[in-house]
C-alpha cells in the first residue's frame, strides 16, 4: 500500500498497517501536529481509504492517531496562509469527500480514539462506523472559539448525537469525556486507555468472522435507508436483502445453523 | 376475530384475545419455533391486524409471544428450502408490509418482550409504537451470524436508536440486554418478569381511558410529519390539530376541564 | 423594547429585559394563567423575537416564565370560546410561526424551565436551541387528557427525543421529571433552582463571549442541513465555512490562536 507521492517517504503521513485478516490500521502520524487535517494529510487519508476500497482483502479498517492527540481538526495556518474562499470551498470539499468515502467504504470503519479529538477530528469519529474510546479520550467542536462555527463537524455530530447536545457542543465549544460521549451516542465503547487496543480487537474479530459480501451489502443499504422515507427504505431493503440471500455466504451460513455446525466461509473472496 | 383460513384450526399461528374494553392481544403462537416470521405466521399477523383496523371497538394492540422467546425473526429452514430471488423479495415484502400496517394502525400497538427477540423479531420490537419489556429479555439483529445482514430489521432500529448503537448491533449479531435497549430507546419500560403484565395494562388503561379518535388522529400524524421538513411537518399537524378540535372528544374534553370535571366520552364511538 | 401595542402598559404578556452585553431576557408574564400561549401572549411573543431578530446587538434570548408555571401551553378557554376550523388552523399557525422564529433566530434561545412545561409549552422547551431545567421541573404533551392530541408539540418533540419515548409522552399524557428529560435529551442541564439562572448565565457567557456572526451563520446552517440527506448537507456546510472563513472574526480568532494570544472581537459589529 502506498502513501501519495508527494509526502516524503521517511515520514508518511498516515501509516498504513495490514494483518493477514485484513485488518487495516490507518494511523494518523504528525503527532506534533496533533495530527492535523492538512491538505496533505487528507490526501493520504483519501489515498488510503480509496486504496482500501479497491483491495478485496481488506476486511475492516482502524482509524488511529500518533502521539498526544487523536486528531485535532483542520490545520489553521495553512488555512491562514491562504486567503481566498476558493481555497476554502476546495478544503471543505476534499475533507467532505474523505468524510464520504469512509462511510460509502465496503469495510466497517472503527475509529480509535486515545486522545482528543476536536473540530474535524470530531467529524472523523463521528463519520466512522463504530467507534472506541479510552477514559482519557475528548471530544469538542471547537471552532467557534477562532471564530469558524464548526459547520461540517455538525453534520456528522447531529447524525449521532440528539440536536439540542449537539447545539451546545457548535456554540459553546466545551469539551465532553469520553462517558458522556458514549452516553450521547458518539462512540460505542469507553475502556482504560491499557484495554484500548483490545477492545478494538472485540469488534475486528468479529467482523472478520462474518463474511465481507454481507457486510458490504448491509453497510452500504444502512446508511443509505436511513435518509430515506419508511416506506421507500422498506422496498430497497427488502430488495437487498433478497439479493443477500443469494450469496453463497447466505446459503452457507443458514445451511450451517440448520445443520447445527459452523459455517465454513472463505477467509477472502 | 377469525384466523387466516389456511391456518388448522386447532393451532392457530396467532392466539387473537380481546376484553371488554377493546384491548386485543395478539399472541405469537409457535413457541417451538420460537415463534418465527414463517409465511404462515406473517399471513396470520397480517390478517389480525387488518381485523384490528376494521374494528371500531378495537382500542389498543398487545403483541406477544408464546413459549420462551418473543420472535426469533424469520424461518431460516422455509426460507432454504425455497431458492429463487422473486421468492425473497416477496416474502420480505410481506414482512414489511406486516411491519408498516402495524404503524398505520388507528390504535396504539405495545410489544410485550418477555424473552429473546432476534432478527425481524427485534424488528417487530421496533415497529411497535411502544415496548415493555421483561429483565431477561434481549435483542439482537442477528442476521449476519448467518451470512445474512439484517437490512430490513436495521430499518427500524435506526429509526429507534442511534446509528452507532445500530450499526456495532448490525455488524456483530450481538444481543444487548433489556436495560441497554431502554437505555438506547428501542423499549419503554423494563420491569422483572412477574410485573411484565400489570405494566403493560399501566399503558393499555391510559390508553383506553382517552378517546380513541385523538388516538388514531395523532398516530397517523406522527409518523407522516417524522418523515417532513419541519416547517411542512409543522403546516400539516396545525391542520390535524384544527381537525382534531372540532371533534367531539375534544370539545367535551376542554369542557370538562374548565368545569373542573371528569370528561364523558362515549366508550366506543 | 417595546412590547406589542395592544397589550395593557401595566401588565404586558411578556417582560423584555436586555443586559448591557445584549442578554435578551423574554419573561412570560401570565402567571395566574400558567403563563399560556394566548392569542395575545403568541403576539407578544412574536414581536419580541421579531424584535430581537432585527437587533444587531441582542447576543442571546433567555425565555423564562413568571410564577409557578414555566408553560401550560394553549389557552384552552380561549379556544373553546371560539369554535370554527378557521380559528383553530390560524391559531396552530400562529404557533408554529413563533416556534418557527426560534429556530430562524440569528441569535441562540435558551428555555429557562423552572416550573411545569406543558403541551405547547413542552413544545417551546423542545424548539429552543438550548434548554436548562430546574430540578423542580416537569414536562408533559398532555393534550390528550382533554381529547386533543399534541400533534404540533410532538413535532418538535420528536425532533428531540427518541421516538418511543416521545409517542408514549403524547399518548398517555403523563409527566417526565427533569432528569429524564435530561436523558432523553429534552433539556441540556438540570439544576437545584438556586442554581437555575447561575447555569443560565454560564452558557449565555460563553455565547457573548463568541463572535455573533459565526455563530449565526452556524446556526442556520445547523438547522438547514439537519433536513438534507448527508451529501447536500456537507456541499452546503462546506461552502458556509468558507463563506465564515472570509469573515474578519475568524481571520482574528485564527490569528489569536497561532500567535497564542486572547482574540479581540467587537463586542458589537
Amino acid at each position: 500500500m502506498q502513501v501519495a507521492e508527494t509526502l516524503p517517504a521517511t515520514e508518511p503521513y498516515v501509516i498504513a498497517d495490514r494483518d493477514a485478516r485484513g485488518v487495516v490500521r490507518l494511523t494518523l502520524n504528525r503527532p506534533r501536529q496533533f495530527n492535523a487535517l492538512s491538505e496533505e494529510m487528507l490526501a493520504a487519508l483519501q489515498a488510503e481509504l480509496d486504496a482500501v476500497a479497491a483491495d478485496p482483502q481488506a476486511r475492516v479498517v482502524i482509524i488511529a492517531g500518533q502521539g498526544k492527540a487523536f486528531c485535532a481538526g483542520h490545520d489553521l495556518k495553512q488555512m491562514r496562509a491562504n486567503s481566498s474562499q476558493e481555497y476554502y470551498e476546495e478544503l471543505f470539499a476534499r475533507c467532505s469527500q474523505v468524510m464520504l468515502t469512509i462511510q460509502r467504504l465496503p469495510q466497517p470503519v472503527i475509529a480509535r480514539v486515545h486522545g482528543i479529538a476536536t473540530a474535524a477530528g470530531c467529524q472523523l469519529v463521528a463519520m466512522c462506523d463504530l467507534a472506541v474510546a479510552a477514559e482519557e479520550a475528548t471530544f469538542a467542536v471547537s471552532g467557534i472559539n477562532v471564530g469558524l462555527f464548526c459547520s461540517t463537524p455538525g453534520v456528522a455530530l447531529s447524525r449521532n448525537i440528539g440536536r439540542k447536545a449537539a447545539f451546545e457542543m457548535l456554540v459553546t465549544g466545551e469539551f465532553i469525556d469520553a462517558h458522556t460521549a458514549q452516553a450521547l451516542g458518539l462512540v460505542n465503547r469507553v475502556v482504560p486507555a491499557t484495554d484500548l487496543d483490545a477492545e478494538v480487537q472485540r469488534l475486528t474479530d468479529a467482523i472478520v468472522a462474518r463474511p465481507a459480501e454481507a457486510i458490504a451489502i448491509g453497510k452500504s443499504l444502512f446508511y443509505r435507508q436511513i435518509e430515506m422515507g419508511i416506506a421507500d427504505a422498506y422496498r430497497l431493503a427488502g430488495e437487498t436483502m433478497a439479493c443477500n440471500m443469494m450469496e453463497p455466504c447466505a446459503q452457507e451460513g443458514i445451511d450451517a445453523f440448520i445443520e447445527k455446525r459452523r459455517p465454513v466461509w472463505a477467509p477472502d473472496k
